[in-house]
């Protein structure tokens, strides 16, 4: 005998798709929507469909957006871009409230691995905007690990020659962290990034 | 400058709903489910709306259902009656596979600080089932909480002049856990409870 009726069990399956979510906790969130109103799980599944529905990328930056181009894209200055991997980390970006330059989404890393390779991201999408010729800075804002090094250091070589300022995000201990419990790889580009006071 | 687009937006806020969900976790799913094919995020939205569509409560019984009647009430003898707080009370003993009786949902328990009384909960459709007269044995199995307490205490005292068994779960410490870990109150019900080998 099956312990749930079909509705309740289709919708914990579904609920143990999100990251990190096991049977236990896709069974509370199950009850939870049975407890709401009619109308409240309503909104709770047209916000689903509408995220899937109503969320372009932006075809100049390839960040998230609503229209065609996004709301960044449409009032900032060009002349500084970040390049970074995903759209989520424009939005980790953006939370700072310190940058406000424009970005470009690669959509991806380099990595021969997994067959990624410099044509599968969005580079060319990038030399093209640097073409247009008001860009000044571009800031490499990859993750700091094989692939987003190896991505940085990628287009790094293509637009240097082109005589624009390159950087890359500096690494180094977190803020709060002791010395101890930084590991090794951040330690070592601590000393060799570190700073002349 | 909000950092999410309204559709990403409305989505985390959906998600915080959930128990337990932050910004931050609710911020995931929403990543997951933009990046669900269109035919996933439709599915995850139908189930939801399916949870609220199609369960039921048993008209017998009270528990979850697809029917008018739960597929237990329909196929077990009702000669012993568990009686739970709620509706996810019975899957948890279900998951169980050891007890082969009906249930009674009481739908909350007896709770004079928030204002439920005897009335505000499904005792009187208990007390008809019995009246029907099939029922042998009522076991009460609500919460070793004081509401869930007072509750079984109160059904007790009306079932019991009928002549039916009444019987409670064990409270006692639980399997696996070193005396000294169990607190007070369960270790002196443990000694109250103790049992002639």
């Amino acid at each position: 005998m099956k312990v749930y009726i079909e509705p309740i069990g289709r919708l914990i399956n579904e609920f143990t798709r999100l990251p990190g979510v096991g049977q236990k906790t896709a069974q509370r969130f199950a009850y939870k929507i049975i407890n709401m109103t009619d109308e409240e799980a309503k909104n709770f599944a047209n916000a689903i469909i509408s995220a899937k529905t109503d969320v372009h990328y932006c075809k100049k930056c390839g960040n998230y957006s609503e229209g065609d181009i996004c709301d960044i894209c449409k009032k900032r200055s060009s002349e500084t871009v970040c390049v970074v991997k995903e759209p989520k980390d424009v939005i980790a970006i953006e939370k700072l409230n310190e940058f406000d330059g424009v970005y470009h989404v690669l959509h991806g890393t380099i990595s021969p691995m997994d067959g990624v390779g410099p044509n599968d991201i969005k580079i060319k999408e990038l030399l093209e905007r640097i073409a247009e010729g008001t860009v000044k800075e571009v800031i490499l804002a990859t993750n700091p690990d094989v692939e987003g090094e190896a991505t940085a250091m990628y287009i790094s070589s293509l637009i240097k020659p082109l005589g624009i300022k390159v950087s890359r995000l500096a690494h180094g201990i977190p803020i709060g962290t002791d010395l101890e419990y930084a590991d090794e790889m951040t330690l070592s580009r601590a000393f060799i990034d570190r700073k002349t006071l």
